[in-house]
């Protein structure tokens, strides 16, 4: 029997609906061939910088580079541009200020963050955070939303490991309903959102996946889809920019383990990555935490969730977070 | 260079940047093989009327049914189930109660809206009228939502042509959203939104595809996705449930002929077709106005707009009509 489940953090509506995984599909399952460790012809392969935008950081070691952040090639947002329509009345335009850049994982090709080590995936999150930084401090940003996509079914078809980091001029609306149903809770209760929450999951114990550090891996209460994960301090940090040092190997170890139990649970899916933060300059609303949410494409959102903009998820939280447990406790690479 | 624009029905805002548009890939397509007149393995094909569940309502010609409406084999929503977590503190759950049903819209297998003539295409938004008319009027429903999917990328793999039909128990966050958007126009204003929306698009001309009757199709100003278009009432209509059998076959007129223009500029993609109206029993609710949407799946929702809340949309809704318009000039069909 179905059951409807509300997300605190953001009060939208799942439809947690198991017997409709026994629809004849799933979702439409597109394989990329398997990849070199080197090709000659890839914008990010090392050997090909001058393929890309100008650089605009990195971080090296000995012999070449570990990580480099580049412009975006085809950027949606980016430049001085003027809106070019009107902008009265009921059509309202602003100029698409902003910037979009391309963070590369790695100089290797074929490289993976559930198959990179531990430090390396360190490098990968330094650079966002590095990234987060420095645009969150600019006049025109509203919000920095960094992501991955990893697959054609969540967005790319670039194989080369990559995620991507974008300044917006307006916050968007996600993100401003996140920061204020986490203000609401404070002012209803006086308390933080993210503590209950937290608190809550790990008294349950039956949605987490793992601890490690000042992190805790879970399959939130009213998960949108199948296997969605997020990862969260366990002690509030309103903005991803707060991320400190010292944490980052720990938060790596938690994202490449949710990862590689993604992959294993569910023959290797395309997936999004998403780093959800406060408003540009809101370290000070403590009401907020920011969080990672890890987000398998499982499912298709057909149109009654285009429509409702609710949910459906076929498969109940406990059992992702029972099957993600069971296969890192197996998978000797994890 | 690109711009942002705000959708005036949700607030919603749109990156259009036509630049994207030159990527290497757009999006996923699968194509299923030419279907056959009639499959004897298809539950939605005359003489299988038993491998559906039970018959809900029917529209007969003289020999037999011309659309079906059934309850869904694999339902989101229905049944008495309780909830079987605890719904106490930030687990807000309650029973999944509602109904879920098919629309089977020929008995031809093979059959598509486009193709149809228009009393035909009228007979299937009379059925969705019908169930709309029940439902809506069932104690428990918050709203009913309308839909078509039409292949594997906007969520479905049944060839035969169906569209369906969901009663929920809550209003779902886009349905409310929807609704309070133009209440609070109206008590900011004193005049109804999509009043002067459609005033606004018919008076800049550029985005309108058609008119037909009191009925008009138009690409939105900041259409979320390539190709999507909008058909709606040109006097505001608050709920779905008072669209009145006379306007039926203009209606049906123009959602064959925006089908036909999403097909001929896009090599028949993937499509899903929304009903947004009022939530239940609000008829009175003279600020709003129902209009369908019709969603073509060109892009694939990345981690950013996953994250965001906000849209990429590489195809300016000025030249998409452009090209609607002329292919519908050009095909004989249309």
């Amino acid at each position: 029997m179905s059951t409807l489940r509300q997300d605190p953090t953001t009060r939208a509506w799942t439809i947690v609906a198991p017997r409709r995984a026994a629809r004849p599909h799933f979702a439409v399952i597109v394989r990329a061939p398997d990849q070199p460790e080197h090709d000659p012809n890839c914008p990010f392969c090392p050997g090909n910088e001058s393929m890309t935008p100008p650089e605009v950081h990195r971080i090296s070691n000995g012999a070449g580079w570990h990580v480099r952040v580049v412009g975006n090639l085809y950027p949606a947002l980016g430049g001085d541009g003027a809106a070019d329509g009107n902008g009265s009345g009921l059509f309202r335009e602003r100029p698409g200020v902003g910037t979009h850049e391309v963070i590369i994982e790695s100089p290797r090709h074929n490289a993976r963050l559930d198959e990179m080590s531990v430090e390396d995936v360190g490098a990968v999150l330094l650079a966002w955070r590095e990234r987060y930084r420095d645009l969150e401090g600019r006049e025109e940003t509203g919000a920095v939303v960094v992501f991955k996509n990893a697959g054609p079914m969540a967005g790319t078809s670039l194989n080369h490991p990559h995620s991507q980091v974008v300044a917006t001029p307006v916050i968007p609306p996600e993100v401003l309903r996140r920061f204020e149903v986490a203000k609401d809770y404070f002012e209803g209760t006086g308390r933080r959102l993210y503590d209950d929450l937290i608190l809550s999951e790990r008294t349950a114990g039956e949605r987490v996946l793992e601890e490690r550090g000042t992190f805790v891996a879970f399959v939130p209460f009213a998960a949108p889809g199948p296997f969605e994960t997020w990862i969260a301090p366990t002690a509030p940090q309103p903005s991803f920019a707060q991320l400190r040092d010292p944490d980052i190997p720990d938060l790596a170890w938690l994202l490449k383990r949710t990862l590689r139990a993604v992959r294993l649970t569910n023959d290797d899916p395309d997936f999004n990555v998403v780093v959800a933060s406060a408003p540009a300059g809101q370290e000070a609303g403590s009401w907020f935490s920011w969080h990672i949410k890890v987000l398998p494409r499982l499912t298709t959102a057909a149109g009654f969730e285009l429509g409702s903009g609710m949910s459906i998820n076929p498969v109940p939280p406990e059992t992702a977070a029972s099957e993600m447990r069971e296969v890192l406790r197996e998978d000797a690479l994890a």
